[in-house]
Formats: C-alpha cells, sequence, structure tokens
C-alpha cells in the first residue's frame, strides 16, 4: 500500500530554505547566511567571526531532523548549524562558509553525525578551513546501539545523542576553555551516550509517495534517521514492554556500547522521532525511568523529552542514555540561549507526588443541634414545607416531563429530575439542617450531585451552590425575603455564565428569570413577602410556558422542528416553574393556617 | 478505509495517569496530587495552597492537548493543571482539589476554554471553592474563527489562543497583582485573540480504531481540537495559500472576531496539532509574517511556533494573532519557569540575513612571479616532473582500473580518476604556482574537487588539503624530503579520520601507509631520499596488490564474494600506487639525467 504524501508545504525543493526563514522570524537571535539555497547557514545573531573571542560550536547534516540543528544555535550551545538539503549532507562550501563566519582566533570545534557523507564535507571543509590559518577541530558522533557492534567504516550512526554533545561542547566553549579543552570535553561525551530508536511509520520526503513499508501492528526497532529499514520488524507491543527491550539493548553488557555499569549515574533522553505527541513520550519517559533504576541499578539525574532529533513526520521515539558525572551535568545544566534545548530539566527533584488536600471539615462550623429535627426554628419548619412541596411537585411530574422531553430532547428530562427530587426528599429527612437554611441550601446542592448526572445536574448544582455562598455571604441564621431574592439572582447569574444561556434560549432561565425580576420588583414595592412570591411563581410558570415560541440554542432541541418546538414547553423550564410555585404556594398557605 | 490505531502506549485508559508521571520526572519543578485515577492534577512544586501569596492561576480541561495545560505551569505562567481524561472535562472534585492545593489568600483564577463541560465543571468547581471561602475568579476563553459568528450557548470554541492567556495571566500574577486585577488582564487578552486550525489528518483517540474521514489529497479547514470535522473540506494546497486563507479569516472586518485593523501591533503563534514536524511549523510561520506585515499593514512583534495546544497525533497546525500593546508583550516576555512556553522568541529582530563571508582572498599571499612558468626554480622543475609523470600514469591506466572495478565496484574508478588527473594537467600548464609546492599541492585539490565527484572526489580533496596545510605550517618555501614525508603522514591521518578506513579495509590507503612508513624508515636511516621515494613506491604497489586478499569494509565491495575480490587488487589502491611510483621514479631518473 502507497498513499501520496500530505504535507503543509509549498515546493518540496524549498523547504530547508523556507524552513530557516520561518526559524529566524521566530527567534530574532538567529540570522542566517545570505547564501540560498546552496549556503544553508543558521548563525547566532550575536558573533561575528573575526572577532568572536570563544570557540566556535558548529554542527549540521542533512536536513529533516528539526529542530536539529538549527534550533541548537544560540548562546551556551551552537554557534552555527550548516543545513544540507533534506537527508542530504551540506556541500563543502556551505560549510566552509559557516566556520568562516563565526570563527575567531580561539578556533571552532565541528560535531559530526557518524555518517561518510558528512565525515567527508566536514573533514574536507575542516581542512580547507585549517589551510586559511583557521584552528579548527572535529569530533565524530556515533551513539546508535541498534546493530551489532560494527567493523568497517561505517561505525555506529550518528543519533539524538549527538544533542548532548552540542551542549556540552557548547557549554564549555561558553566558559572560555581552549579548543583542545572543548573538543576533548566533547569527544569524551561522545563515549558515554548510546541510543536506539523504534518507529511504527516510515517518514514521507517532501514531495515523494509515502511506501507503508510496515503493516498494520507492526513496529520497527532500532530504526535511523534517514527513513532506511530499522535492525528488525516486529509485532506492536505495549510501550513498557518496548522501553525495557530499548534500555537492555543500550545497556547490554555484551555489546558494551556504552560504559554503564550497574551504580552509575546517567541522563536519559526521550526523543520523539517527527510525528509522535507529546503525551507518548512523556508516557515512554515515564516508564524508562525506574526500569533504569530498579532493573539496571542506575540513577537517573536528569530526564529530557520532546521531539530534538527527528526525522522528519516519523511516528516513533529514541532512547538515549548518557553516563553523568558532576562535570556532565554542569555543563547540561548551564544556561543556553538556544531555544529548542529543553528547560526546567534540571533542579532538585522533590517528590512525585504530594496528597490530595481535605476539604475544609464542615463538622466545626455547623452547629449539630441545628440539625436535629426535634427543635426545629420557625424557619426551619417553613423551610421544610418549601422543600417538601418543590419535590413533591417535582416527583409527580415526571410522566409529563418525559413526554415533553421525548419529542424535544432525549426523553428523560422527568426520570432524572425525579431521581434528584426523591434524594432531596431522603436527604432532608436523615440530615439537612434546616434551622440553617444557607447550609440546607448547600446539601441540596449535594444531594442533586450525588445522583443526578448529566449537564441538568451540574446546572443545578451550580444554582444551589451559588445561592448558598450569595447566602453565606450574608452570615446570618434568619435569613429574610431580600436575602432569598438575593440568592436567586445569584444563582441565576452563575448558572447564565457557566451553562452560557441567556433569556430566550429555551432554558430554564426563561422561567427563572422572569421570577427573580419579579420577586424584586414586588418587595421593592413593599408587597407582602408571601403574596411577591406567589406573584413571582406565576410569573415564573408563564415563563415557562412561553418557551413554546423559542428557538433552542444548545442540545438536541436545535435539531427539532420550529413547528413542533411550538408543540411543547422546554421541559426543563417547566419543572423549575412547577417546584418553584409549588414551594411558593405551600408557604403561603402554611404561613395563612398559622 | 479505517486502520487500526498504531500508538506506543500501554493501557489506553491509563494514559493520562502515565502522562503525568513521564511529566513530572521530566520536569523536577512539578509534582502531580497523589489521587490517581480520579484526581489528575500537576502542579507546581514549590507552591503551597494555605501560604501561598500570590494568586494562582488554574487551567485545564479534557486531556489529548499535550503539552497543554500541564507544560505550562510553572513560576510566572500556571499554579496548577487541572486533566481529565481525554478528550473529557475533568470533574468537579478533580478541580476542587486543585483549588484547595494552590490557592492561598489572594485567590484564585480559573481559565477555562469555552466548551460547555468545561465551563459547568470549572463553574460549579469555582461555586463549591467560594463556598468554601476561597476567592475564585472565571475566564472563559473562546479564541475559534472558524464559523460565522455564533450566537446560542455554544460560543466561540477555546484553542490555541488559550497559551496566550496563561501567559499574560500567569506573569501578572507573579508581580503579585490582586485577583481582580489579573482576572481582568485575562479577559483582556482573551478578547484580543483569534484562531483557526488546518488539518491533513484526523486523530487517534487510544486504543481506538481511525477513521480516515478525509480523503487523499484533502484538507480540513476550520477545525477543533477534539478530532471534530473541521467547517469546511477542501483540496490541499500549498501552504502559503492555505496561511493566506486564514489570516484573512481571522481577520476578516465582517465577522469582526478580533479588534485588529491595519496599523495594529500583533504576535503570532503558529501552532502543531501533534503530529506536524517542526519544519513543516516553521515554513508556515515563515510565509505567516510577510503576509502580516505586507498584505494586512501590522507589525509583527513576536511569532512563536511549535505545538503548544495539540489534538493527540493530528497532522495540521492551528494560526493565533493577538492584538498586542506594551502592556502584554511586557506578560509575554516575562520570564517563565514553565516548561513548555517557548523561549527565544523575545528581543530585538535584527536582519534576518547576513553576506556569506567571502574566502580569504589568495592574491596577497601568492608571489605572482612564482607562478610564471619561465622562472621555474628547480624545485618547480621536478615538482612539474612528478604531476606530469603522476596524472600520466592515471591516464593510462583507465580502462583497467574501470575493467577491475566493474568486477567489484560500479566500474567507473578508471574514467573518474582520468577527469581528475586530466584537469589536473591541463590546469598545472595554466595557472599551478610550481615554485611554492604547498601552494601547488593546494591547487591540486581544487582541481580534483572541480571535476571528480562523490566519494573519491572528496577523499582527494582532503588528501593534497590536508598534505597542504601540514606543508603551510612549516611556511618554507624550498620543502625538504622529510616535509614532504610529513605531508604524505597528515594526508593519511586526515583520509583515515574523516573517511572512517584503517589499514586492512581495501582503500588507497593501503597503498599510501606502507608508503608512508617506509618513506619515513628510510629516510631516518639516512638513505639517499630519491631511494627512500622509489622504496616507498615499491611498497605502495606491494600494499595495493594485497588488497585482493582483504575483505571490503565500505561501499559495494562489501556485497561481493571473497572468491571475485581475490581475482582482483582494490582499484583505488591501485590508482593510488601507480602514480606515487610513477611520481618517484620519474624524479629519480631526471636527478640521475641531470
Amino acid at each position: 500500500m502507497a498513499f501520496q504524501s500530505k504535507k503543509l508545504i509549498n515546493d518540496p525543493n524549498d523547504v530547508v530554505t523556507e524552513f530557516i526563514e520561518g526559524l529566524v522570524e521566530t527567534y530574532p537571535g538567529l540570522q542566517h547566511l545570505d547564501g540560498f539555497p546552496e549556503v544553508k547557514v543558521v548563525l547566532r545573531a550575536d558573533v561575528s567571526g573575526a572577532t568572536y573571542n570563544k570557540v566556535a560550536v558548529i554542527s549540521g547534516g542533512g536536513s529533516g531532523h528539526e529542530p536539529a540543528h538549527a534550533g541548537f544555535v544560540g548562546e551556551g550551545m551552537l554557534t552555527a548549524a550548516i543545513c544540507g538539503d533534506v537527508f542530504a549532507s551540506p556541500p563543502v562550501d556551505s560549510i566552509l562558509a559557516g566556520i568562516r563566519a563565526v570563527t575567531g582566533p580561539m578556533g571552532c570545534l565541528l560535531i559530526v553525525k557518524n555518517y561518510t557523507g558528512d565525515r567527508l564535507n566536514f573533514g574536507l571543509a575542516a581542512e580547507q578551513a585549517k589551510s586559511e590559518g583557521y584552528k579548527v577541530e572535529m569530533v565524530i558522533v556515533g551513539d546508535d546501539c541498534a546493530l551489532p557492534p560494527p567493523r568497517g567504516i561505517a561505525g555506529r550512526r550518528g543519533l539524538a545523542g549527538t544533542i548532548f554533545v552540542h551542549k556540552v561542547a557548547g557549554a564549555a566553549a561558553a566558559c572560555g576553555l581552549s579548543l583542545s579543552a572543548v573538543a576533548a570535553e566533547a569527544k569524551h561525551a561522545s563515549e558515554m551516550i548510546g541510543t536506539m530508536g523504534v518507529a511504527l511509520s516510515v517518514c514521507t520526503l517532501p514531495g515523494q509517495v509515502t511506501s507503508d513499508r510496515l503493516g498494520p501492528g507492526k513496529m520497527e526497532l532500532g530504526l535511523g534517521i534517514h527513513g532506511e529499514p530499522g535492525a528488525a520488524v516486529a509485532e506492536l507491543q505495549p510501550v513498557d514492554v518496548v522501553v525495557s527491550h530499548v534500555l537492555n539493548q543500550i545497556l547490554s553488557q555484551e555489546t558494551d556500547y556504552v560504559p554503564i555499569t550497574r551504580g552509575s549515574r546517567v541522563v536519559l533522553m526521550v526523543n520523539g522521532l517527527g510525528a509522535t505527541p507529546v503525551m507518548d513520550l512523556m508516557i515512554a519517559a515515564g516508564k524508562a525511568v525506574p526500569r533504569l533504576q530498579l532493573e539496571h541499578g542506575l540513577a537517573v539525574d536528569r530526564v529530557y523529552t520532546g521531539s530534538f532529533m527527528t526525522s522528519l513526520d516519523m511516528a516513533g521515539f529514541s532512547i538515549s542514555v548518557m553516563k553523568a558525572n558532576d562535570e556532565i551535568l554542569l555543563r547540561l545544566d548551564a544556561p543556553t540561549k538556544a531555544p529548542c534545548w529543553p528547560v526546567g530539566a534540571d533542579g532538585n527533584r522533590p517528590p512525585a507526588k504530594i496528597p490530595v488536600p481535605l476539604p475544609p471539615s464542615l463538622s466545626g462550623k455547623r452547629d449539630e443541634t441545628l440539625s436535629c429535627p426535634e427543635k426545629l426554628s420557625s424557619q426551619g419548619y417553613i423551610l421544610e414545607v418549601a422543600i417538601e412541596a418543590a419535590t413533591m411537585a417535582v416527583i409527580n411530574l415526571r410522566d409529563r416531563l418525559n413526554e415533553w422531553d421525548s419529542k424535544v430532547g432525549d426523553g428523560d428530562c422527568g426520570s432524572t429530575m425525579f431521581r434528584g427530587a426523591t434524594a432531596i426528599l431522603e436527604d432532608m429527612k436523615k440530615y439537612y439542617p434546616l434551622n440553617d437554611p444557607a447550609e440546607t441550601v448547600n446539601e441540596i446542592g449535594s444531594s442533586i450531585r450525588r445522583v443526578m448526572g448529566g449537564t441538568s445536574g451540574i446546572i443545578y448544582d451550580i444554582f444551589f451552590k451559588a445561592a448558598y455562598a450569595q447566602l453565606k455571604a450574608n452570615s446570618i441564621l434568619v435569613i429574610a425575603p431580600l436575602h432569598w431574592a438575593g440568592a436567586l439572582e445569584a444563582a441565576i447569574a452563575a448558572v447564565s455564565k457557566y451553562g452560557g444561556a441567556s433569556a430566550g434560549y429555551r432554558t430554564l432561565l426563561d422561567a427563572l428569570i422572569p421570577a427573580s425580576s419579579v420577586l424584586k420588583e414586588r418587595l421593592a414595592a413593599g408587597d407582602n413577602p408571601l403574596d411577591a412570591f406567589v406573584l413571582s411563581a406565576e410569573a415564573a410558570m408563564a415563563g415557562a410556558e412561553s418557551t413554546k415560541h423559542m428557538q433552542a440554542q444548545a442540545g438536541r432541541s436545535t435539531y427539532v422542528s420550529a413547528d413542533i418546538l411550538a408543540s411543547v414547553p422546554d421541559p426543563g423550564a417547566m419543572a423549575t416553574a412547577s417546584w418553584y410555585s409549588a414551594a411558593a404556594l405551600a408557604v403561603k398557605r402554611k404561613y395563612q393556617a398559622s
């Protein structure tokens, strides 16, 4: 199976120069040499070769490994990056131009990944530069652990571990060390690193057709970073198993790729290959650390997780393990302005997790005697009457609510509201602190949250929590009608804010908003509060009925025709108007009876 | 077409908790609450709620957007991130736990992307926290510009622009501002941003089958970040066209999504959606900046390019444009320890490119009279004899070299060497400065580079450049036999280093290394130099012949059977031995004749 590659690019031949243009737009600390298309060199904007008084650190190679290498240019890391075409070594003249642009009297170090083309082109440039009077050293990095220890010219490939060498050399150079000292540190670092990769897909070269070399359910182990086949193809395994296998291969005492033995200190890099989400990389890092610690007996001093040395859009990652000591950690931790070196990996490692904070205990705040039903205050008694009436109204309305909802929604409005009302009624009898109206309102929210799922449960919970917060703000036990009106207003505001609805959206707000307006108005006019509540309840019911003529703005009702909507009111609004009315009427009746 | 998703994960139900474990391993400045699997909260390791004396800035939402939101936790940005399951809002109790863990007396700001689930869950948590005595404010971000200006509950979705709000709020909080001041800055920032996305693929939910909704050659415009379909499907276009379309839509004066008009200052974010290589993102950024400047008349103050708010492994990007002023830039530029906020985007923007440095002029160094053939010194004359003999030997050997190479390589060794030899001969007659042997050796390298491609051309060029550098190090015009021996040794070392070969690898080094050894040995023994060179040449020829018994270590010869290899010597080694011998014999003959 092969499919046409899809990429958000322009001309495939321009990808590298256009990448560099975007890079320097993004990072004002970087510049490029004006030599496109042949010369593709990114360099520090604050360095001018002739006068640069530190060792210049230069790397590069074929493109397609972004952010490597240009993203690692910056004070404390690379001084310049030489970019070839995709997966092709840069030509000698490009490398020479980069050397000339950033190399001062202290000389330059070339850090080269171990590929024949890179070795030869950088090598020739080095010899040419020497013949021009520059001091030049070169360190070749081959950190690959995919294949049996090789003999011959090819040797181990340079992979993501090269980034560590850039950092060590860059930090050493920033300290003002001599060329030979910087080169010695880089060479030593390069010998401490082992890397191995695993891929789920092949990368797509710009403008080319992708061959799906890997079938479904397969992964490739020990791949390179140029789309070349891996050392082995295997069935896809859980990442735990993959990480374990890769670490075993890197750290194998038989192959002796890296001088790491039990008790060593190491740093870890989990490097995405271009199309691997951060989530997956972090999962691998989280699995690798305990394995290194417990199975291999190593101390893991630093973890670097991200996409540093990629292979275009390949899905997969490589793992690098580097033997560390205080000197290497000093170099890795040293500050750098290179934009793509990972920050935040240094510093002391505190415990990974801390306990979930406990909710503030309510026991101290609540007067237990208040919740004893034998001693109900008159206010508590009224509250009980209101709650009982409101919940019974909802309970009795179950079937009609379901019927309406089956026309305009998913048909369960009545059942959901029934669950909430029943829970409130039961919980009230068990433990509601009725003599403390604010706390009782809070408990109503908790009862609802316990049994009512979905949006309506959260909306009602928000309603009662906001009312509670408003009542608590007054910090009094006897709550006047004006305070109830204020709580209703605050609760409506919260529901509108978090739910996103306003008047006319065909929701419960179309019952509540007129109820709140009328209540405020009548209380302000000096009406008897019992009458004000009843008038307010009538406004709620009228508002709920008026939802018939409204177009829904959210939920399933938005897909229902206007004809059908006009035949039924919004069930949520009707439920609200019903319990509100029932409470208002019951309270008035009770007062009149007493 | 649907194919089984491939991901490097373990149990799909554990991806979020395992992500968090890897995250805190990577970044020691982060911790998580010990409440897995329900409570998934990442917080600053240096903040303890009860005593925290600044406004806590909290965000979060469904997971699958990594590094958002947990990667933006750190001093100067988020104080905590609440992680839901993939694409699912976190539950109220998680959010509450996060609020309690980091909120001190200054209160907390919740920054919430505009989705119903997030609004309700964060809203309820806010109300609950208020009822517990916390000061809480909430800002809802809806920066989406994909759809016509909406009415109704849904509104504009929160996308990558939310990251800007995190940064502005976090920086304001770090300054010690009050909750209302921090909330006001966050709200203002949220109203300045427009975002729109484009995708080439659908994302794969962990453990699920990917439906290939998008056919080949198609892209989706105006997508969300939860795998929901985009506003439109279109034919894939060059990224220039895509960027232009997206910017036009964001900045359209008709929809009035953002208050940006000609002359405004803006910042730009190009955000990868999870599987988009850095190269592609940078290309888009590089195209967006001039378009904003030239077509929309805007000043682009900052560019942020990377993968910040992703959609699992979706391929594509979103572009965000935010209206900026000095206050907003101050917040964006403020330092932060949040590991995934992009560094290096601030600072003065120097010219993007600088001229390619010119090679050091040779005209001043070379004495023009030396290159005048009428005045050849005796040393110059000898050099001419040697070069002529060497090149003629190679020219005469063309067919035999090709014949040998056709058995063990690609059959063009003779032709390639012939080209080099012919060029040297011609160039020598035209302009070689024969009285300056070092410069002549340098010119030989240049002649070779001009006409010989491939590995052999570079190898020979390195050989002569390294010899030149060694000869130059002596800085004398008359070069003694010992200096020639030193140059040969340096040239061999360079070829071995950069080419990666050693003795016995069946290469030209198997001629050169014995030649160099014998030359050094005989000169040290006090032999007549002419005889020493001839003995050295015999060693070269014997070495070249001995390659018949060697196994190749690189190139096509590695695939050839030992039987065939034993029938021919390495053509490269034979060519080298031939020109070296021819030169040595010709020089001796010339001296004896004179």
